[in-house]
């Protein structure tokens, strides 16, 4: 292939048309460079299902060709997948301190190896293969994240990853306009670019403004104080940090990822706390109750949460007392609503002063609102642009935010996983699809749950399942014993003696007819019995239980 | 009893401490008023249940003191538990027309007869026993919605209703402030007002600024138009028909229950179109694309909808084109946001021009913000005050509203489903409680789900069943056929044969110990053979099927 020939590809192979499990593939000739392995939490409909995970088929076919793994920030839709990537793929993965430290932990719960993680810092260019990647310093809701300029044969990609801007940032550190403007002078051939708040008018409130909201809060409180938050938004963790030692409070961390995450951030110095202001939880009972603050996981209402359990009088070392005050510093991922409301509502009933909600100031976003992406945009001026991170009216708002800074239609590409995106110096297209998707991971099983096991579940979490054992003779498939009914899911058999007995006479019929029509095919038996009694059940009570008969030959 | 000692009783039975199955008992004596029948729809956790409807053993109890069943207003959380209720207790109904027409559907669908129906005119006062009941005109999102005032012998109570104060209503009709105003002028006992917004800063917008918002797009738009909305919102509708008019289009109507309530108040006199404007969806081929509106159900993401099926290409009689612009002119209610989000992100990869979201102006809210809740509770002036309709929150909030205009704390009773209020001319309190809660309707069933059935389905729904027969003889306890291992929403057995045939060993295992251990205790072999099974699935898999043995006798 001569050198005009040759094309840069990007792939997505996770976080588009959809918010999580954040995965994207960078390849010149035979080298690529992976960003990213996250993970994604469970639809509804994936009953049972822990979470999951891109489909890295084409990664372990292109195995070899892997030079490097670089990441943008610590959270679980950017690392999450981590763990069972590593296992199956040895690379060295770059990202930076606070990165590397959340990740660790991580490979150790899961048994993998960690010492191929090479931590960089923001501002540091390394090489890999054909690639100059530098990590940018850019604002989210948790520290060290990073933008990625990578540099290949064919000209410069940018990568915002998850970003903000924010002006006046809790460390002081804004994410670096001048890079990216740099970048952009000097000429940058495609971008990707952040859309989970393309939906959003205006510019994203600075973290600071929390602080505010708090001090309020904390002002007018001589009770408790209880602060419930992302355990990654560890910048929210130093506000509360900020403001309890301005009001004399002593700090207890509770809940296992945040007491995780606090650790790992004083270790590494991304909190600071003054000695003596961080105390065990255990000893909380050694200051009067208006000189405490905890800071707790559980702002989702997630059921097995320190909140959640505190709310339900459920909690081990603390309970609510009236006149705690609790301070729900997050906002309701989209299908948390009701876990939050009834948390909050349990949490009232216990008489505690709850402040929750969208107008109180307590909560911002880490992504970029339309203004933040303008600038961006105008920024960096890429020729190309794809958006990324989001469902797929994301990626439109986006693109069509990207016309009306006057891109050119064709210049934009809203891809979908898998799609390869090729570019040369001046042209871009999507030339083709590679393999990619989702594997369901369900306790240690992964991938092992597919749609038939799933199409099972939902149908035995709608409406239960009847069992139907018959014994029968091998020679002359005469009933030996039975038929015995069990149910489980369906009714509660106590109160329906009735029906269950006429189902029994149901499947009683059936077996009878199959006798004398002389049906010996095991099969044939079983489906007339399944028709019998699926029709009975579902004229007395309209339900479609499975119904799931069982042939014991003798 | 002494005449001093009569006492007024406020029973609520549903609709405090959630948003549904709203219903209140209001006794004097040995007479009982009942206001609305309401059902709610399922939470996530009640697996298969179809909807949710008040427990009213008390109403049965006290069947023969039941005067009348008074209605609010159309909407199936004041209406849709009304063919279960009346079933069981014959009372007269009264309820404005529109009210009544979409209840008579209701009530004809369950085959239950419609005879004591009786409408009254927003405005008209009825005599029920001692009561006399006012219909007070108000605007929500349905047409021909009242408030309650009931003249009680101890003295007036006031039912807001679901509500606004619409200054530019549709239909002209504003919500009776005069009325209220008289009422509060005369002196109020109680109001119970909806607490529904009461977290809502400012005033809800007015139905009308729907218009201008449909008008804009209308006028943008060269191509065909959808409109999803409720079904139940007849002003909503009204607009969109005008806005048609007005843009030449024709209008045609799709989902059942939209053809339902569109028939209905068209026959009623609710919804004005100029003859020749509706259409029937199988005429829209007659007309230019640029010339048609379809008004479709939907809009919430419901599987089984019209425009859900639209956006998976999956109706039989209209399939999106690309161009077509959709108007999603509602709101996601809590919970349904990632079905509504999956809806957009379908109608959009068909090409679709959707306009959806808050600051689009194409929804606004029934119900009344704090502004407006002010000035209602300054119109009523009620001596006692009891927040309903709401999550436990939304009726704190709505509590904290009353005190911050001066309503001593004492007279706000923040009160539960079944709680007994009593109340002479100058006192009020909570006295005590009646059986009330949740009744689940699953098909045909009504009240034969259960928590026992409940739990199975979850653990069904998480982890599959895995059923063991064996069949045993019944005098020596020997294993004569078996066992055999059938699995459901377990793992897809066929790539997991290895871990199948290691579970049936581990079966034969715990089998053989009870035989050489002497067990024949059934109960004690099918425990042995669970427990067994379970710690080896367990440690493989990290799953909890349900197991479930079977021992067939021989």
């Amino acid at each position: 292939m001569s050198k005009g020939n040759q094309k840069l590809q990007i792939i997505p192979l996770g976080g588009l048309g959809e918010i999580g499990k954040n995965m994207t593939v960078i390849r010149y000739e035979d080298e690529i460079l992976l960003i990213d392995s996250g993970l994604m939490f469970p639809e509804e409909d994936m009953l049972g299902i822990d979470l999951v995970i891109p489909d890295i088929t084409y990664l372990l076919e292109n195995r070899d060709k892997i030079k490097a793994i670089v990441l943008t920030h610590g959270h679980e839709d950017h690392i999450g997948a981590l763990p069972y990537v590593l296992k199956q793929i040895s690379v060295p993965v770059y990202g930076t301190r606070l990165t590397l430290g959340i990740l660790e932990g991580r490979l150790k719960e899961n048994g993998v190896d960690s010492s191929m993680l090479h931590p960089v810092m923001q501002g540091d260019i390394i090489n890999v293969g054909c690639f100059s990647v530098g990590f940018i310093r850019v604002n989210h809701s948790i520290p060290d994240a990073v933008g990625l300029s990578i540099k290949t044969p064919l000209g410069m990609i940018v990568h915002t990853g998850d970003f903000k801007l924010d002006y006046t940032p809790i460390d002081g550190k804004m994410t670096d306009f001048r890079r990216f403007s740099e970048l952009g002078n000097k000429g940058v051939l495609v971008m990707m670019a952040d859309s989970t708040n393309s939906e959003r008018e205006g510019h994203t409130p600075s973290e600071r403004t929390v602080g505010a909201a708090f001090d309020k809060a904390f002002h007018n409180c001589r009770s408790r104080i209880i602060v419930a938050t992302f355990s990654s938004n560890v910048h929210r963790i130093q506000q509360v940090i900020d403001t309890a030692v301005r009001y004399k409070r002593k700090v207890a961390v509770l809940g296992r990822s945040m007491v995780n995450v606090v650790n790992i951030s004083l270790e590494l110095g991304y909190i600071n706390a003054p000695e003596g202001t961080i105390v065990d939880i255990d000893e909380i009972g050694n200051y009067p109750m208006s000189r405490i603050v905890i800071i707790t996981t559980g702002s989702q209402g997630e059921p097995m949460s320190a909140l959640t359990r505190m709310s339900m009088s459920d909690h081990r070392k603390v309970g609510i007392v009236p006149g705690d005050t609790v301070i729900i510093s997050a906002t309701p991922i989209p299908g948390n609503e009701k876990l939050v409301a009834k948390t909050i509502d349990n949490l009232l009933k216990l008489g505690a002063n709850v402040i929750y909600g969208r107008n109180k100031g307590i909560h911002v976003s880490g992504h970029a609102s339309q203004e933040e992406l303008k600038l961006m945009h105008n920024l960096v001026r890429p020729k190309f642009f794809i958006p990324v991170h989001g469902e797929y009216h994301h990626l439109v708002q986006h693109a069509k935010l990207a016309r009306e800074l006057g891109m050119p239609k064709d210049h934009i590409f809203i891809a979908e996983n898998g799609s390869v995106l090729e570019f040369t110096k001046d042209k871009g297209a999507i030339v083709g699809k590679v393999q990619a998707g989702m594997v369901m991971v369900d306790g240690l099983g992964v991938g092992d749950v597919g749609n038939i096991v799933l199409r099972d579940r939902r149908q035995l979490s709608q409406d239960g399942i009847l069992i139907v054992v018959v014994t029968m003779d091998r020679a002359t498939s005469r009933v030996v014993a039975g038929p015995d009914i069990v149910s489980r899911g369906f009714v509660y058999v106590r109160e329906s003696e009735a029906l269950m007995d006429e189902a029994k006479a149901r499947v009683e019929q059936a077996l009878e007819k199959c006798e004398e029509e002389k049906i010996t095919e095991w099969s044939t038996i079983k489906s007339n019995v399944r028709d019998a009694l699926g029709r009975y059940l579902f004229d007395k009570t309209r339900r479609r239980p499975m119904i799931l008969p069982i042939i014991m030959e003798m």
